[in-house]
């Protein structure tokens, strides 16, 4: 392998920029990096979700792979996601995926709601076909067992969730992530004895979202209500916590549903109560799914690629030696040194390869989206220092290697917290007050994120939709109506977000 | 609620015994507990597994729920095995479950095998019917993507592992874990450039499949090669890890398949090899799935309910506290204490209930196949002590309340090793080697795993199971053939382990 001889500077002896290591290219395809900025957010996000390894289409329309870079990212949200909800007493199961037909018909809105997305398997028995639903949401299926297996109080409340897939056979452009006719997710399934307990449940799944996308996607949500509208088919009350998309388009990060006795009326899920008065349970459903991998990567990635949090990074650390052949034997040693000490409290990878150069592993690893970037090199030796490189900011700074730990750890910190300011910077920068229709139409065609007030009328939630594309993304819990309705000028009801949505 | 009074002994004290637990029953439906003993095999593991809240008939013909006690197993085992195949470089994806019917047809074998069992979703498109299966397994799904995402060697190996759902509409009856249309799985598929580096996968995956079964479900097993007609189709050699059930029925823990050229040819799955042509990659699947749960109820259950083996046990140690009014805040106090400390080390829960007796909770716990109970009452504080119980030998010790961390390790490692070396035992009384076919008809009559010699001729093969309902379930790697052939009496080939299975 041809190594560069005279290095003048870190820029030269890393051979980095795309010309000094395509130069080096083992796959042409891949040399390129990305070829759209995301100044053209939707081409950007297509090629970044299939360069970065996230995803990419499948033989069937409508349909995805989820590659081992994209799927590492939903584990490490499923493990923090688990272990919240193991912590607050809830357990894993797991219900078929089909669903008999004469089970969505229980609850109408439901049934409603769901049917022109499901896909059928049809059975042909002994009497007449049957047809069976791949599960488009679970609720009937699992309140199935639940009026088999509740009996008593002391089954409640009965606190459960699963991890599967789901099907809605939608007919709209697919995008990875985004909108695909099977995605993974997880969906919570609640019983209780009472309303107030399942209202608290709803909160306390709606608190644990906003923690997961601010404290471990870094990214900013705005929470609260959905109008009768946009409620959950079937939902007495759905909270729901949004997002702000880059391209002013606002994403659902997950939705928790106070379903009161909607289901547990048709289903009969009845419990003999501690006065032996038999009473219908009180329920919540709530879920969400890998689009929040869409969101992370719209959120934070730029023109050289992905930008992973710390938090959800499956390698938050690269250590990459700058080889040359004089000093390899003792570069390699100490980047793999560096690795090994890291690996105890950090997620790491050395990156030794010896077929490609330095300025090509850069762009891999910064195409792939990992914070932090640990160089070491021959003269970064005789300095015992390392150089440390942030995917974020692009800073760079000499860190004493014994003093690589401690640092790793700030870094990683500081690029958690500092992704999350970034991104609540421009959530706020997105949002305008609109007092009036013509300022609101205003605010959606800018791509921001309109709040205005709202009397609470279908009517008028309607023009909204007509008029703007857009729709009531949520009701804030904060706020209190205080002027008139945007659209009709009565007097308002509600403080609500109004936007474009995913 | 009612508290005895007068105790003069542990079991009076303890209210055990099903009538004294009987007496404050919440559920009455629940109290009965087994009513079926194992030496009634069948039904005994139909009652076992759905009283023990591993799983539950679902309301599709054919279709089981797996409840939270059996999915923490699951997930014990997902655990393990995941962290295991990590270790040596393997990654998770997930691809889609509809595969179109062109995809299964490329492999003409893999379409013969597959198709009967096969769920269509059928989807009426501008150009007509297509039909998709739902994956019966992955193989063609992925490796038409593996045929876009190879190139080069430095692709290579491409090591994925999916954990999934996965359909086969069966007709036979449903038997819970052992036999549903659909069930949960880990499936891996390598591409390899060599073919010694794929045969080495399959001999690695096998290895870890012995060691699953043996080191954390205490369940011994034999290891071996199919026959031909017995090999999952469209591989090259199928290798497999069988276990004997206490009713002389072999059972499939795993298999893991040398896959050849067969599926890179029709796939197309080519890469450019260090030394510049063109070739097909090497391959290997691999998996095992929730019937290993089955394989745990029926080799370690007894009268009582299940007996899980410490490793995968969702609940290692539960301290049940004997309650009396006078002492009853110190007692419950202590016992919280116990699980706390223990809490660090192992899963551990302290059942504090006062609405049911210490009776009833042994019996609960004891269904449920809880390894260690830690009994502490009002006699044992004065004492400094805990009483220890052991699920499996139902072995009883006082041990003192400083030793109990030190103890409960100890007691835990000792219940594993007892567990598998039992079993061991099991196994090694129900093989008997048959040298003629007499003796071996009369080995599957007595519901026994016959060793025996076989020629390698179909025929033979063939003649066995029709005599004796029985299949060649492996062929020995370890042992050489050196009589003849149990059926036709000519010189045999191989040493092979028939048996009846599920």
């Amino acid at each position: 392998m041809p190594q560069e001889k005279k290095p003048t500077g870190r820029e030269k002896e890393a051979g980095k920029g795309r010309e000094a290591a395509a130069s080096k290219a083992p796959r042409k395809e891949e040399t390129q990096g990305l070829t759209v900025k995301k100044s053209n957010f939707s081409d950007w996000y297509n090629e970044l979700v299939q360069k970065a390894g996230m995803a990419d289409y499948a033989p069937i329309a409508g349909c995805m792979v989820i590659k081992p870079h994209g799927y590492a990212i939903w584990e490490a949200i499923q493990r923090w996601f688990d272990a919240r909800i193991k912590a607050t007493g809830h357990r894993n199961a797991y219900f078929p995926m089909f669903i008999p037909e004469k089970f969505l018909k229980k609850e109408a809105e439901h049934f409603k709601g769901f049917t022109p997305e499901v896909a059928w398997v049809v059975e042909e028995g002994g009497q007449g076909k049957e047809r069976f639903a791949l599960r488009p949401t679970s609720e009937t299926i699992i309140y199935d067992s639940y009026s088999k297996w509740i009996r008593s109080w002391r089954d409640l409340p009965m606190l459960l969730n699963q991890w599967c897939n789901i099907v809605r056979w939608e007919m709209k452009a697919t995008r990875l992530f985004l909108r695909t006719r099977e995605f993974l997710w997880q969906e919570g399934h609640t019983a209780h004895a009472t309303e107030e307990e399942a209202e608290k449940e709803a909160k306390l799944i709606l608190g644990l979202y906003r923690e997961l996308a601010e404290t471990q996607l870094a990214v900013p949500v705005l929470t609260g209500e959905k109008s009768e509208k946009e409620r959950f088919a079937g939902a007495l009350r759905t909270y729901t916590v949004e997002a702000l998309m880059p391209d002013g388009r606002a994403l659902q990060m997950g939705t928790s549903h106070n379903l009161g006795q909607n289901f547990s009326r048709p289903f009969n899920i009845v419990f003999s109560d501690r006065d032996e008065k038999e009473k219908f349970v009180w329920q919540t459903s709530w879920g969400f799914s890998t689009r929040l991998l869409g969101a992370v990567v719209m959120t934070h990635g730029d023109d050289k690629g992905l930008v992973l949090p710390p938090s959800i990074a499956p390698v938050q650390i690269v250590v990459v030696p700058i080889i040359f052949e004089g000093s390899k034997k003792e570069v390699l040693k100490e980047a793999k040194s560096i690795a090994d000490k890291l690996s105890d409290n950090f997620r790491v990878e050395a990156d030794l390869r010896e077929d490609v150069s330095a300025g090509w592993k850069f762009n891999e690893w910064e195409l792939k989206g990992t914070p932090l970037r640990i160089e070491i090199g021959p003269k970064d030796m005789e300095k015992k220092q390392a150089v440390f490189v942030r995917r974020d900011s692009g800073e760079k700074k000499a860190v004493r290697i014994q003093d690589t730990e401690r640092e790793a750890g700030a870094v990683l910190q500081e690029m958690q917290k500092s992704m999350l300011a970034k991104a609540k910077r421009l959530l706020q920068s997105s949002i305008a007050d609109a007092k009036s229709f013509p300022e609101l139409e205003k605010a959606i065609g800018q791509k921001k994120m309109a709040k205005t007030e709202w009397c609470g009328g279908r009517a008028c939630e309607d023009a909204i939709q007509d008029r703007t594309a857009a729709t009531i993304r949520l009701i804030s819990g904060e706020d209190k109506a205080s002027g008139r309705c945007a659209v009709c000028g009565k007097p308002a009801e509600h403080v609500v977000y109004v936007a474009r949505q995913y």
